[in-house]
């Protein structure tokens, strides 16, 4: 991870530029659309925006939002000149014409065709080319700064404390259900000062453990059950995920056998997390395990992904992934194996990568536990 | 509102192959990838999925999603083969075309430029023609069926109940935050069922209240204080959307005057809601009440939008909106008068417009009420 500047945002767009500049296919300015990437070059987060940032000259970068907002991005983005106007990627394309851009990239991921195709079509004599571009500040993202890792670490413990705290409580019990058990989480998470709940939390008992993304429903658990526990919470943008599977009260061998395999799994994939690390490597590192086993038909998805401002963001790491994983990227190592009709277990953390020991962000107790 | 079919999926299907076919520029059969449009086409909620419509051969019909929904899309779309695969636009394109298909449509609203690109450089000898196609979907869901408005019931009667319950609790009083009664309002709607919260809670107190789009902050409730209140629940998907203002425990004579202005402003969109009502005319007929009264510039958004499976979908009601109201669409009237520093009042209905009376689904008395 980088140092926290002081004024995350102009530093952000800076290290755009940068790129912007280097990249096989430079342009005069880019328009950024993505919500999220314009969260994260301008700290704006209302429902409707856009930044234009140049690739030669900082202070004529703009941002757009319409007039629902124009109080929010004064207060959020002040470093900013705001251009007022419902269509951003329109306005601000028109914008960079008008002040002699000649190679505008626009978000190629993030823009429809219908949006780029009114862009086209567009009624103008001074019609600069359009670039699609992919991940530019995808990529940015990947590497936190000091003041990111920050709000993970505190999403995290906020995850780490409403989990022991409904099981203090004894909701982690039969007799519950599922969603009792969802929205028990998710209170004690905005008590402790969540401003969200990262993803729709997923509580899995007994046979439903066995789905890998289960909804909770009003199914009851059990005595014997695995309960799988999905979930997190949001801290100033920041995402925390963490997934723990428990038992209740008695455990069967064959429980506790996928058990010490998915963590022994787990293990082996977070010793990868090296600095350059190939991405499929790491996926391979605990994949393997569950394979040897005779377990990989039970485990249907990758290791990982980025976590941050998204849930899931670069990098993914998987079978089919390409790429190496950078010192500072927030990731989850996730493994599962899941016995249809039985149940499944998986075992998830998020860690920050470095040059030493990856930092664990999830402190939750991983040895295999029967409440 | 139509009845409900006893098979609302396939009837949906059904009357989206009747609009492909009538169309301007016809296709033989059209890959749909918006996830709101296919869970109204399918009955799947899956992260992943995509679904191939012909428009001549109900039965060839495919949905498609990944390995991690095997079991999911086999119980909520259970009368359509399922092909399982991460990308499944690229997999039903080529399912098209190796099936005979020669123009085949996709939603250029819903499709990336990206993503197009990936289609346009596919290697294949037998290439359809790909076709971007804009709001067929959308059009077809501004009419709710019975089964929807009764969804939409429901979800507008746990907003209704849990507001009344804070009130009850004397959560809605001096001395709370924001942030607490925002908190406590959701816990509320989860008590009674919701499934979710329709979207981002808003609660704003004092000054605060002149923000149209206001995130509950640590600010803390004041006697004197305007505290607008913008929430809604999700029942089986359906949103509810209410606003309410009130004034804790003592009305200045100007919150009494826009209170006042904004509910005759209210009144008058909601009896401006006929079928076949031009949308531009249901605006004016809400936003002249307060032009007339020299507020125009203190609203600053449109009248309404649809509200179904989004929270925000077609119809929208505004002064640049074009058509017309079909009877059947569910939509909010919510006019706002919003003095900057000072504060603001917005009161917000969802209705079903019908051939009588528009049904009103938000009951919450909106009389000038001082708590």
């Amino acid at each position: 991870m980088s140092d926290a500047p002081s004024q995350p945002h102009p530093d952000r767009r800076a290290r755009l530029r940068t790129a912007v500049a280097t990249s096989a296919d430079p342009v005069d300015a880019l328009v950024v659309t993505d919500l999220i990437n314009v969260r994260y070059l301008t700290g704006f987060t209302g429902s409707n925006g856009a930044v234009l940032v140049w690739t030669a000259d900082a202070a004529a970068d703009r941002i757009s939002t319409d007039g629902r907002y124009v109080t929010q991005v004064g207060e959020q983005a002040p470093d900013l000149e705001p251009v007022i106007a419902r269509n951003g990627l329109a306005e601000l394309i028109a914008h960079a014409e008008t002040h002699g851009a000649r190679r505008i990239g626009f978000e190629a991921d993030a823009v429809t065709v219908a949006a780029h195709r009114a862009l086209i079509d567009r009624d103008t004599d001074q019609a600069a080319e359009l670039v699609g571009l992919s991940g530019l500040v995808e990529r940015l993202r990947e590497v936190k700064d000091a003041g990111e890792v920050a709000l993970l670490r505190s999403a995290a413990a906020i995850g780490d404390q409403a989990l022991a705290s409904i099981i203090d409580k004894g909701v982690l019990t039969a007799g519950h259900t599922e969603r009792e058990v969802a929205r028990a989480l998710e209170w004690e998470m905005y008590a402790l000062g969540a401003d969200a709940i990262a993803f729709e939390t997923i509580v899995a008992a007994g046979p439903n453990s066995a789905v890998p993304h289960h909804r909770p429903t009003s199914a009851v658990l059990a005595d014997g059950d695995l309960v799988k526990i999905d979930f997190g919470a949001v801290s100033g943008g920041y995402h925390s995920d963490m997934t723990r599977t428990f038992v209740l009260s008695r455990a069967a061998d064959w429980q506790r056998e996928i058990y010490d395999l998915v963590a022994t799994a787990q293990t082996a994939g977070r010793a990868a997390l090296h600095p350059g690390a190939d991405l499929r490597g790491v996926d391979d590192a605990a994949r393997s395990v569950i394979v040897e086993a005779g377990h990989g038909e039970h485990y249907v998805h990758g290791l990982g992904h980025g976590v941050g401002l998204q849930i899931h963001e670069a990098p993914g790491i998987g079978a089919t992934a390409t790429g190496t994983l950078p010192s500072g990227a927030a990731v989850t190592v996730e493994p599962g194996v899941y016995l249809p009709g039985r149940g499944g277990v998986r075992i998830e953390d998020t860690l920050v990568v470095s040059d030493g020991e990856p930092e664990l962000l999830t402190s939750t107790d991983k040895t295999f536990t029967v409440i």
